[in-house]
């Protein structure tokens, strides 16, 4: 078989993105929804039809398998196919579809000689990495990683009481399946920023993740008739909430710019009638730093300001849970491996730090991994006008193809360990 | 048969207050769901052991006839079943089954000759009342008085896009009859205030509604990643939205205490995701006042407000809907006989302004209408706390069935008209 060429490549991706196509040329596929089944429905066709023999372990995690060398661990190469509701077509599906053209690629390479390989190689597509309909996020990888049980994980439900269990049946995505055990791991995405257009390089070598820390927390007041009940006897859980959200917004201008996001994304208010006072609101707040000096201070700052609601003697304030993501780093032989590769291919690299959470932050924690950037136009992420341009996406595969190789090659063993 | 005894009418208050129960004593029987259907049913089986003819019209309006003089016009009394969700089983129910006794009763004098009737009697229970899931609120009393049209009210849809015209006929509570003409209207509901509590008078005599305009508002700004996208660059919807929350909570400080209410009691977030930056956030602004000028004066405040929000460059604020409803004047005629009611049952009262909406609101511009309060303990609202004590429920029993007699003999009728 011929390996598989650019326009093939691109050809796939521009069938990979109708599925679940948005008007306005993004997708919605959130985790365990029918679009994002149909999208791996489609990802197992072209396994089927590349020569991977597919695997799907109990959390909805997909594995595409080629086994080179009997019984020998496996270099593992992907990202996800989920998306938020309404978002970009690029983010996760960019990564995974490169990481099969990859692997495919260096599989032909193998079977003409010219390579080989130590390890077998599977294609990862992870399972709700974006986190939008069930929490946390980087669920799949999680579990695989070992951060995440596997039942608490079924367990956990959707706004409206669906668990992911549940779900995952729904649509055909549950497996039974073991996952492959991994020796590296390697994952291509956009770069959802504007550094690398800005400069006008082709790869971000990724070389620490930032820290991350999120809050869900809970505003309580009291219900009453907004036509009825005096301002002065209200104890509107919104009216707290708000201060909150603004709060949060403003911390960020204590710190040097660039040094601290803050984000209340998610809210809801309950009972939630133009015609009641809010007694609860909940909202998640993401607060991110590429300094873990600089989120402590943050997180300091943030109690402060709940206590300092809460003095008011309105609402009463809970944080209903905290989870940080904290900075760790890349290991060195991954980013060697990464320059390397990017050198073979011809294109120029840099090295950055990724602001957003990706599964091989999840992955860097249990073997050697490879974070690789490829430009986004105008930095959009997460949103339907989100874009790379087509070269910039070809020689991503590129480097990821060279990447897949050097990991075959055992390069991306850990010298000395 | 015998005439309803108070002890009965406590019974069958706690019966229909077991439909749709809550564990902390309220009720959740949001328009046309299931537990509104069942009370609804309770209601007709109710008119049915008592001699009342059930009428349904297209809105679900239902209507229990009594017909003392064939060909002649009705007198209307009655409420509304419906409930906010999870809210107090007082308001609207208390109405519904004091209009249910009252009417009885006086059929009661009918039939043993001590009351001559000019009119026949109806017993009305308002389809959505309330406006929680289907705004706007005073739906099927606005059909009958002809503020709304009865095709617009069907189409209209919930959150999850069920339409009015879906979900009666889901639940069997569309019906096809013509409703009967009213020449006059009484309702009586709890206080949800704490004025006639306070004063330790036993009934409210209305005499004009509060004024009260209600706004729908969406901030629009620009989806984005809450982890790879700089403050910078941000166009976040919901710290907009945040900033006019409060500027509507504060504007009511630049007033005289009590002239003026300002809530947002409903907030909705698009995309509504922990790692999205929100793109649209929409919101239902209800500002009340007793005096039609603070209102004004309010509305150039609050217009301002979004006028200053968008000046500063990061969001743009669309105005989707207003509507007022003015502060008008209930009949002096009713008033003199809901006065004159009272005496004949021996309690105490005092004339005042209801702040929330009635749907006497709209029976009053269309024909002479009494509205009459009893006593919120606390003055708690739209919360599963509300209370009324028994002796306030069975007062305002008597008084109802007073006014409803007086309504039988021709007193509603305007002087000179």
């Amino acid at each position: 078989m011929a390996e598989p060429t650019p326009a093939e490549f691109l050809s796939d991706f521009a069938e990979l993105s109708r599925i679940g196509a948005t008007p306005r040329g993004g997708v919605d596929r959130e985790a365990a929804t029918p679009a994002h089944a149909e999208a791996r429905r489609w990802l197992r066709s072209w396994f089927d039809r590349n020569g991977l023999r597919t695997r799907v372990d109990r959390v909805g995690n997909a594995y595409g398998l080629l086994e080179f060398v009997p019984g020998a661990p496996y270099a593992l190469v992907g990202s996800h196919l989920d998306s938020q509701p309404t978002s970009g077509r690029f983010d996760g599906a960019y990564g995974v579809l490169a990481a099969a053209h990859a692997a495919v690629r260096a599989a032909r390479a193998v079977e003409a000689g010219t390579l080989t390989p130590q390890l077998n190689l599977a294609v990862v597509d992870w399972f709700n990495e974006e986190g939008s309909r069930f929490a946390p996020s980087l669920m799949g990888s999680g579990v695989y990683a070992g951060k995440l049980g596997a039942d608490a994980v079924l367990a956990t439900t959707d706004l409206t009481g669906v668990s992911v269990g549940e779900a995952l049946g729904a649509v055909g995505m549950a497996g039974t399946d073991d996952p492959p055990p991994a020796t590296g791991y390697a994952e291509i995405h956009i770069e959802q920023g504007r550094i690398l257009a800005d400069e006008g390089v082709q790869i971000g070598v990724v070389t620490a993740n930032w820290a991350a820390r999120k809050y869900m927390v809970t505003v309580h007041g009291e219900q009453a008739h907004t036509g009825a009940t005096h301002m002065a006897y209200r104890r509107d859980a919104l009216v707290g909430a708000s201060r909150l959200v603004l709060a949060a917004h403003e911390l960020t201008d204590a710190f040097a710019p660039g040094m601290l996001l803050a984000s209340v994304g998610q809210l809801s208010v309950a009972p939630n009638s133009p015609v009641v006072v809010p007694a609860r609101v909940t909202f998640a707040l993401d607060v991110r730093s590429p300094d873990p000096d600089v989120l402590d201070q943050a997180d300091k700052r943030i109690t402060a300001e709940f206590e300092a609601l809460e003095a008011r003697g309105v609402v009463t304030v809970t944080v209903d849970s905290v989870s940080l993501r904290p900075s760790t780093s890349y290991q060195d032989v991954g980013i060697a491996l990464a320059e390397a590769a990017a050198a073979d291919a011809g294109l120029s690299c840099r090295r950055m730090l990724t602001m957003a959470g990706h599964d091989s932050v999840n992955l860097k924690d249990l073997v050697p991994t490879v974070m690789l950037f490829v430009p986004s136009v105008d930095g959009v992420s997460h949103h339907e006008a989100e874009r790379t341009e087509d070269a910039d996406l070809l020689g991503g595969v590129e480097v990821l193809t060279a990447v897949v190789s050097r990991m075959l090659r055992g390069q991306l063993q850990q010298r000395g360990g």
